[in-house]
């Protein structure tokens, strides 16, 4: 047999150094600066054959426990997806702001998916003959877009991204669950394999419908979601869907229907301007420490409970107000207040009755307050009165009530919907399963996981100040092999083709590459640094010597020379460990 | 070491039979009814198991030669790319009526690349310091977006394709030109291994720009180019830029200046009316045979060399040319004649006066031509004769002068194009090469394979009545193990596991599945026809009683009974060859 060329780091494009970071470097300006991408748009990137690589591996490893895991059979849908779909699923308008779009030469309207439900429940829908076929389960892993307000972190938050999504399509709700549990267990393994500690949490189910969904979140400061965990009973949510007992925050000696805040919003749709009254001062029952309050602190997700068309991305909602009253084609504007209701019932009263003591209506305002329809909401539509404000470290958990809260930042990574008969129904992917006669709509579920976040995210959380780190899972290569000044081209493959040998553990994951670039020793090693190689193996003084090898690992703080004999043990050992 | 687990057919999502199909039936239709993709929107497919399965492989093929012949890197570029680098470039206008463009909601203007030189050389451009980095080869293999005017044939010509595409730099032309016969190599064994007959034939570049391009061609109907081709001497080309000696086509008897035909087309700014004039009869010198002509036998690249912007997808351009002169935004509008030269200089003549001989303008367009600017060219700009008929099968070759010509209907797979500097210098994308002491641009070369395509044209190549027949290299399973009614799932993964453990050639493309659906054998063997797998073998009668099974091999013909321990051999040889 002829042995394999040896992989050669010359042969690889991969521009490194040369980048200047201004300030703090992030994990996204190393991935830059190391050559593994570059930005074309905004939000937008170009990958490199490092991050190719690195890209690779991820798809490899999620896409093996998609079929090995779970029996999923690969697709790959268009990207592109009629709007006519959208509009059948009753979608398109709730997600519209984040679309592009656009029309073909005969005006037909298209949209890049973000998302793959209408199009593959349509695809199942009119090709899924019996109920015997099911259950279904189809993954992809494809480039999905979004036309994110405020792209930033490199591939954090693209709006050009790769995310792997799964939809499951079975007869019956249980059958439904045992599969969402059974995606469960294999996001755990994928996030355990590519050594991310990430943690499972309930979650809302925003546009995506259905009633049961998880998150799995990498804790990060970059985050922008917050994950509400108590140590004491395991409850562990996002803080969209978090309750604290609002008796916590009984005020004690302070009036707060005269010091309250206000934070202003406005609908997607531009017809409603929403005013959220909130205390300015709260104190805890536990530690009996007085809160003051900014706008930072009102949790939209409670607002969006009470006005679900709030647009959360619009920072300063006055001159849109101002545009949409102007406007002589709207003809319904509204006023809706959501009050806090701590601000109490006296409060309340003053604010519809326009007491002057509340200037709840700037004066240049056009037209006044008085002469517009307005709701007013301080409790849920359940009777639950309201809470705005965010729950903070140290809360009381709502679940033991013993425990006290945890808030973190965190980066959404994974996220399982159970979505019911949410698209099935509507897109008709029915089957008629005896002894009924009636076909019933399938009940489905969608599992996403973010590959282009996956990989920003572990370069985030992994990095450190001399470079990337990265885990042998994801790594471009699992191990570099660096020739030293004294060793030649022979010298440098003999090492590799001992490494390249390998058997035992860590055999399936040795990727070994031999940096023969026309560069100095020193600037080799800094480069590695930079890359993140998990294992290094260094043909240096003492390779001429005593002909012993230096193996290093940045991620167990390793610097050890071996044998060459024992090298292939060594190696293995690290790769089925890192 | 675990053994792997068994593929098994019941466990692949691929819904085959059932989709009705009305008259004769092609490829396209195959590949729908065998479940490896279907329509989404019109040229948009959504890729089956079995058809991803098929990309997968072409696209591992075509990425090995890329790597191991070219030294190629991979890289994944942006599938959006900003309008304004295509202005830069000078292109955006040029391909605009082919583009899906849209804005961002910043109003931002973006395209869906159909090719992607302006976002490469923009990368290197900014990326590369040194000519010591070239050469540099770098490829990907992406979805590309053309909005055909007319999407047919299924992946042969879609609006949404996947295309390989390497973009190479090089210090100098000699280098560069060096590069192209090595890549124009690298496709011969490419389209060799895909078992693909196709003819290199010398082409046109088109919007592409650079002066040396070769199109890869397969023969067949379905095409929409015309390779013209001697057998004598080898002479091969695009009928685009075919040349005839115009002596061929000298009247004997007829006068052309009173039996002409006009055919009228519009350039794509719509201000210029183009009339071609051509002979409705020319007589061959070589048979003497009267031949009669219609718009069909305009040859449009020829007058595309007169008027670059003629717009070729327009099939009636009067009403778009009553729309230009009536619009009153658009100042100047032109009528340009384009006049075969046999028709003579009296004809010219007449024309240029507006005799009444020839009623060139009809009367309800307004205004009447002598208002108009109008230009007349009967020879290019070289002052060679025009000759606007396109070759027929039996024309003179213009090479050898001794050989016919043969013209062939045929599909372009791949293209390969010298580019120059076409796009650095508009770009920006210069090195400095010592003693130069002022940076000069690289030289660009820009090579492309329809991966779409090739898999829609294998399909068609090699389907026969019975379904679908593909090569070992892109077939979804390179071999199908079906269990007869007399024997149990042991049995069958016996068979599995020895066709699994064949050794020697064609060991590495082996990819073996169990048809172990429960299903009839006569359905299953009729499924195993449409889908096309390369090698059948079949636990059939011959099993229960003697333990042998039948090999059949429909591309070969072949049916053979064989003792097990011999399937590995035979099994071998049929993957080695196919």
């Amino acid at each position: 047999m002829v042995p394999p060329a040896v992989a050669r780091l010359s042969r690889v494009w991969f521009p490194s150094g040369g980048i200047a970071v201004s300030g703090a470097e992030d994990a996204h300006s190393k991935l830059i600066r190391a050559g593994f991408l570059r930005q074309s748009n905004a939000g937008m990137f170009h990958m490199l054959p490092l991050g190719r690589r690195v890209q690779d591996k991820v798809e490899g490893l999620v896409a093996s426990h998609m079929e090995e895991l779970l029996g999923a059979s690969r697709v790959s849908l268009s990207t592109i997806s009629a709007e006519a779909l959208w509009k059948n699923s009753g979608r398109l308008e709730k997600v519209a702001s984040e679309l592009f779009r656009f029309s073909d030469r005969r005006d037909v309207p298209y949209l890049l998916a973000p998302t793959h439900e209408e199009e593959i429940t349509s695809l199942v829908a009119r090709t899924v003959k019996s109920y015997k076929e099911l259950p279904l389960r189809l993954y992809q892993i494809t480039r999905k877009y979004r036309d994110e307000l405020r792209p930033r972190h490199g591939l954090l938050r693209g709006r050009e991204f790769i995310m792997k999504d799964l939809y499951t399509f079975d007869n019956s709700t249980q059958s439904a669950l045992e599969t969402y549990e059974n995606v469960r267990a294999a996001y755990s393994k994928i996030f355990a394999a590519l050594k991310l500690p990430v943690v499972p949490v309930k979650a809302s189910s925003g546009d995506m419908g259905g009633d049961l969904s998880h998150e799995y979140h990498l804790p990060t400061p970059l985050g922008e979601d917050c994950v509400v965990s108590c140590a004491d009973c395991g409850y562990s949510v996002n803080e969209e869907i978090a309750s604290s007992p609002i008796s916590d925050f009984v005020p004690d000696g302070i009036s707060y229907n005269t010091s309250y805040e206000i934070w202003r919003g406005i609908t997607k749709d531009r017809t409603k301007l929403v005013n959220v009254w909130y205390p300015k001062w709260t104190r805890t029952l536990s530690s009996q420490k007085l809160r003051e309050h900014t706008a930072q602190d009102v949790n939209l997700s409670v607002v969006k409970s009470i006005e679900p068309d709030l647009d959360a991305g619009v920072e300063d909602a006055l001159p849109l107000w101002a545009a949409a009253v102007a406007a002589e084609t709207r003809t319904a504007v509204k006023v809706v207040n959501v009050i806090d209701s701590r601000l109490g019932t006296s409060f309340l009263d003053a604010l519809t009755g326009h007491s002057p003591d509340i200037s709840s209506w700037p004066s240049e305002l056009n037209p006044p307050i008085s002469s517009l329809p307005v709701s007013s909401h301080h409790e849920d539509a359940r009777g639950v009165p309201l809470n705005l404000l965010r729950i903070r470290t140290g809360d009381k958990c709502p679940q033991c009530v013993i425990g006290s809260l945890k808030v973190d930042k965190a980066m959404e990574l994974g996220h399982t919907f159970f979505l019911g008969t949410r698209y099935s129904e509507p897109l008709g992917a029915m089957t008629t399963i005896p002894p009924a006669s009636h076909p019933s709509p399938m009940q489905m579920g969608c599992y996403g996981i973010g590959i282009s976040r996956v990989i920003g995210a572990a370069a985030e959380h992994l990095a450190d100040k001399t470079g990337l780190n990265w885990p042998i899972a994801m790594a471009p290569y699992s191990c570099v092999v660096v020739p030293g000044n004294d060793c030649d081209d022979g010298d440098a493959e003999q090492v590799y083709n001992q490494i390249s040998s390998i058997s035992g553990p860590g055999r399936g994951l040795v990727d070994v590459i031999l940096d023969d670039r026309k560069r100095s020793l020193p600037w080799k090693l800094t480069d590695a640094d930079l890359i993140g190689f998990p294992v290094l193996v260094l043909l240096g003084r003492e390779w001429r010597t005593t002909k012993r090898v230096e193996v290093q690992c940045r991620a167990l703080g390793l610097k050890q020379f071996v044998e060459i004999a024992d090298l292939p043990t060594l190696v293995g050992q690290l790769h089925a460990q890192l």
